[in-house]
C-alpha cells in the first residue's frame, strides 16, 4: 500500500483519455495531472524540445512526490522515453508498449495499422516495439499532423465535414489494404474514433491512453504500490485554467472534479 | 543613419511574411528574426501566456541593440501590444494598426471583414483600431483557429481539400454580405491566399504582414533610424533548425539567404 499519488502528464489535454480510464480501474488511487496546454502541441515539434519539455513536466510532477509517472502522450513516449527514464528510479510508462502489446493480441491476420504525430511516426518506436514482440507482424503507419488541431479545436465529432475529410485523408490508405487493427497512437485521438471507424469500420481500435492505464496495474501491483485510501485527481495545466473543466470534461467523459491550477513549468 | 538591426519576431514562421517585404521596400537594412516555433500557435493561448512568451521574444531581440521592433504576429499585437510596448523606448510596430488603416483606405462601402485567430479575434483590438480612424465603419470579425495549423503543414495551396473546406467554413458567412475588404490579420494567412480569394473573389484582401512592413518605413524614417550599409537577415528559432530552410522560403518566396540558429527563448 502506498498513499503517493501516480502522476500523469500529456503535451495537453489528450492523456486526460488514459486518467478516465485509470479513474476506472483504480477509483482508490490519487492522481496528479499535468497537461502542456501552454506548449501543445508536442508532435510537429523536434526530438531536442520534446526532450526539454518532457523533462520539466516529470521534474513538476516528481515535487508531489508521485510513485509512478504515465507518460500519456504518443509523442513524448515514442520520442523521448528512454531519455526521461534513465532519470528515474520510480516505475515509468508509456503509451507505445501497452499499445503495441494489445494490437499484437488484437490482430488476427498479423497486420498492424499505427496512426501518431509527425514526431511520434517518425520515430519508428511503435514498430520497433511491435517487431520485439511479434517479428513477423506487418505493420503500416501514418502520421496525422492535423489531428491533434482538429481535437483542440472541437472537429472532431462525427459529421463535422473537416473532421471527416482530414480523416479520408489520413485513413483512406487503409482502406482494403489488409489492416485489421489499428492503434491510435496519440491518446488525442480517440475523440475522432467515431470519425475514424466510420471509414475504417471492421478494424480492430486501439486506444493507446486506455491501454496504457490498464499495463499501469499489474506494474503497480507488482511494486507494491497500489493504494484504496484516495480517489482525488489535481489538475495542472501551463495555460489558463479558464476553459479547462469544459475541454477537460469532453476527454474525460464526466465533469471535472477537483483542483485545476496553473504551473509556470519552464521553471521545472 | 543607424546601423543596427530591425528586429521582427512572430510565433512561428507567419511574420516571414512581413521580412519579406521588409526586404524588398528597404534592402539595405540588417534584419533579426525570431520566430517561436518551439511554442506556435500562439492564438489558441490565453492572454497571460502570449503576453510572456511575448515579452521572453522581445527581450531576446534586445540583445542584439535592436533599433525597432516589428511583432509580426496578429495574436501579439491583438493582445499584448500595449503590454510590451509599455517595456521599450525604441519603436515598436504591430501589425494591427497598419492593416486596419489600410482596410479603411481601401474599403468603398465601408463594411471591412477581419480573420484572425481566436486570440486576436477575441481581444476586439482591429474593431478598436478601425473605429478609432472610422467610426462609421461596419465590421465583421471571424476566429479562424485551423488556418495556423492548416498552413504549418502544408495544407494551404488552391486545390488542398482540407484548406479549401476549412476556408468555407470560415468564409462562407462572408459570401454576399456586402464586405468589401478582408483583413488577413495573421501573418501566416497570406499563403492561403489563394484558397480565400476563390471563395471570395471580389474583396480587397489586406495582409497584415506586408502592410505592417510598410508602416515600419516612415516611422524609421522620421526617427532617423534608416540604413542602406546592411542587408543580412539573420533567423533564430526556438524548435530545431532542420526543416527551417524549406519551410522559410515558402513564406519569403525566395531561398533562405544567412544565419539560422536555435534559442533557448524560456531563458530570456
Amino acid at each position: 500500500m502506498d498513499t503517493r499519488p501516480i502522476g500523469v502528464f500529456d503535451s495537453g489535454l489528450g492523456g486526460l483519455t488514459a486518467v478516465k480510464e485509470l479513474q476506472r480501474l483504480l477509483p482508490g488511487e490519487d492522481i496528479v495531472y499535468f497537461g502542456d496546454t501552454g506548449r501543445v502541441p508536442y508532435g510537429t515539434r523536434n526530438r531536442e524540445t520534446i526532450e526539454k519539455f518532457a523533462m520539466q513536466d516529470i521534474r513538476f510532477l516528481q515535487t508531489f512526490d508521485v510513485k509512478a509517472i504515465i507518460i500519456a502522450c504518443g509523442t513524448v513516449s515514442s520520442v523521448a522515453f528512454n531519455k526521461v527514464a534513465a532519470t528515474l528510479t520510480i516505475p515509468i510508462i508509456g503509451v507505445v508498449e501497452p499499445a503495441a502489446g494489445a494490437a499484437v493480441n488484437a490482430t488476427e491476420n498479423g497486420f498492424i495499422g499505427v496512426l501518431g504525430t509527425s514526431a511520434a511516426i517518425g520515430s519508428g518506436a511503435y514498430e520497433k516495439v511491435i517487431h520485439s514482440i511479434s517479428p513477423k507482424a506487418r505493420i503500416k503507419s501514418r502520421a496525422c499532423p492535423l489531428f491533434v488541431p482538429l481535437v483542440e479545436n472541437g472537429y472532431f465529432l462525427r459529421g463535422n465535414k473537416i473532421a471527416e475529410l482530414a480523416a479520408h485523408e489520413y485513413l483512406d490508405e487503409f482502406k482494403g489494404c489488409g489492416v485489421d487493427t489499428l492503434i491510435l497512437g496519440c491518446t488525442h485521438y480517440p475523440l475522432l474514433r467515431g470519425v475514424i471507424e466510420d471509414i475504417l469500420p471492421t478494424v480492430n481500435i486501439i486506444d493507446a491512453g486506455s491501454e496504457t492505464a490498464k499495463a499501469a496495474v499489474p506494474i503497480l501491483e507488482q511494486n507494491g504500490l497500489l493504494s484504496d485510501c484516495g480517489g482525488n485527481t489535481r489538475f495542472f495545466v501551463s495555460d489558463c485554467t479558464d476553459d479547462f473543466e469544459r475541454l477537460a470534461g469532453i476527454f474525460l467523459e464526466h465533469p471535472v472534479m477537483g483542483h485545476v491550477e496553473k504551473v509556470e513549468i519552464e521553471k521545472y
